[in-house]
C-alpha cells in the first residue's frame, strides 16, 4: 500500500513549525521564514550551494509521489465560503505538483484543473476521506502530506503518517504553531532514525513502527 | 563577569528534557533515560567509543566552572521539610563537582560539606539570590546551571542564562517536561550557533545576545 509521507518539515529549536500571527503577507507567521533558509538554499528553490545532504533530503521528497494532501491554508489564505472560482490558490498557473492535490476544507468546491497535470480536489469529508481519495489517485505511488502544522498534527494523532522527515533548524521563534509536543502515541508507535545534516539543518526520519 | 552556562542538556524531538511520572527509581521520568544515551557513551561517564564531537561537548561543560546551581530535585528526591541531615543527596560521598553547589529549595538547611571539595549550600531566596551567591563563590570562573527542566526554564524566562548547550536526540517521549516552548524572549534575546553533532545527538549553543 502506498505510504503517507511528510518531507522537509522545518521546525525551530523550541518546537514551532510556523510563527505566530499569520497573515496573507506572512503566511509562515512572524519570523517563520527563518525556518526555511536551508530549503530555499537548495537547487529546487533556485538556490546555490546547499550541502549535498540538504539537497538529497529535499530531492527525496519529490520522488515516488502520486498525490498530495494539504490543509486549506496551504492552498490559499481565503477562509470560510469560497467567494468565487477566480482565486486559484497561491501556487500559480502551473503548480509544482503535477499530480492530484487534495485540499482539506469545510466548504465544497468543484475540482480545479491547472496546467502541468495538477488538479486541486476539495475534500469536505475529513482527513480519512482525503487519505482514501489520495490513495486511489496515487495508485502504487506514495502520498505526500504537505501541511500545514495543524493538518500534520491531525494525521499524526491518528497514526496515519508512515514517514515524517523533520528538518530541525537553529532558530528560536518564542511562540507559534507547536508541531510535535503532546502527541502521546509518538513514543510507542514511531521510531527515529539517526541524525544527519548540515550546520543549517539536522535531518531525521520518524517512521511508524510496522 | 562570570557567565551562567547550561551544558549537555538533552532534549527529545518533541521537546521534552525529562519524561513524565518521575519517581525515586526513575528520576528522569518514564523513558527519560533514552535522552542520555549519547552522554553515557562518553568517557566522562565510563563509556567508550563516543564520537569526538560528543566527547568534546561533554568535556567543555566541566571547563572553567567555579560553582553550580541546581534545583532541589537534582539534589535528591525528598520534598517538603528536610527530615534530618542523614540524606546527603544522590551524588555520593564524593560528588563530581569539586566546588560549591547552590541548591534551590523552599526549606532552609545548614551547608553540607562533602569529600573532594564539594559543599552543598541550600538557598531559600530564589533564583536571583542563588545566582548572586554562586557568582561570589565562582570568582572569575563561570557558573554551571545543572537543571532540572523547571529550574532552567525559570532562569531562561528571566534572561539570566548566557550560554545553553542543547543536545537534540532522536527520541520521542510523547509527554514529559517541556523544555523551551513558550519562552517568548528567546526569539529576541538569544541567537543560535550552527548545528554540529553525531548520529546520536545534534549539538547547538544558544547564546544571549550582548
Amino acid at each position: 500500500m502506498s505510504r503517507l509521507r511528510v518531507h522537509a518539515l522545518s521546525v525551530s529549536l523550541d518546537g514551532y513549525a510556523a510563527g505566530p500571527d499569520q497573515t496573507v503577507d506572512a503566511p509562515m507567521g512572524a519570523g517563520g521564514m527563518q525556518l526555511h533558509g536551508w530549503a530555499l538554499a537548495t537547487s529546487r528553490f533556485g538556490g546555490t550551494g546547499a550541502p549535498e545532504i540538504d539537497e538529497a533530503e529535499m530531492r527525496s521528497g519529490f520522488e515516488g509521489i502520486g498525490a498530495t494532501i494539504m490543509g486549506r491554508n496551504m492552498f490559499g489564505p481565503i477562509r470560510g465560503e469560497w467567494p468565487d472560482d477566480e482565486w486559484k490558490g497561491w501556487w500559480g498557473e502551473e503548480p509544482p505538483f503535477h499530480h492530484p492535490v487534495f485540499v482539506l476544507t469545510h466548504h465544497s468546491r468543484q475540482p480545479l484543473e491547472m496546467e502541468g497535470g495538477t488538479t486541486f480536489h476539495f475534500v469536505t469529508g475529513g482527513i480519512h476521506d482525503a487519505l482514501e481519495q489520495a490513495r486511489q489517485a496515487a495508485g502504487d505511488a506514495d502520498i505526500r502530506l504537505g501541511g500545514g502544522t495543524a493538518t500534520i498534527r491531525q494525521y499524526l494523532e491518528e497514526g496515519l503518517v508512515d514517514d515524517l522527515h523533520l528538518a530541525i533548524v537553529p532558530v528560536l521563534l518564542g511562540r507559534g504553531e507547536r508541531l510535535l509536543g503532546g502527541i502521546e502515541r509518538l513514543a510507542a508507535d514511531y521510531e527515529c532514525g539517526p541524525l544527519t545534516g548540515s550546520g543549517a539543518a539536522t535531518h531525521v526520519h520518524i517512521k511508524r513502527r510496522t
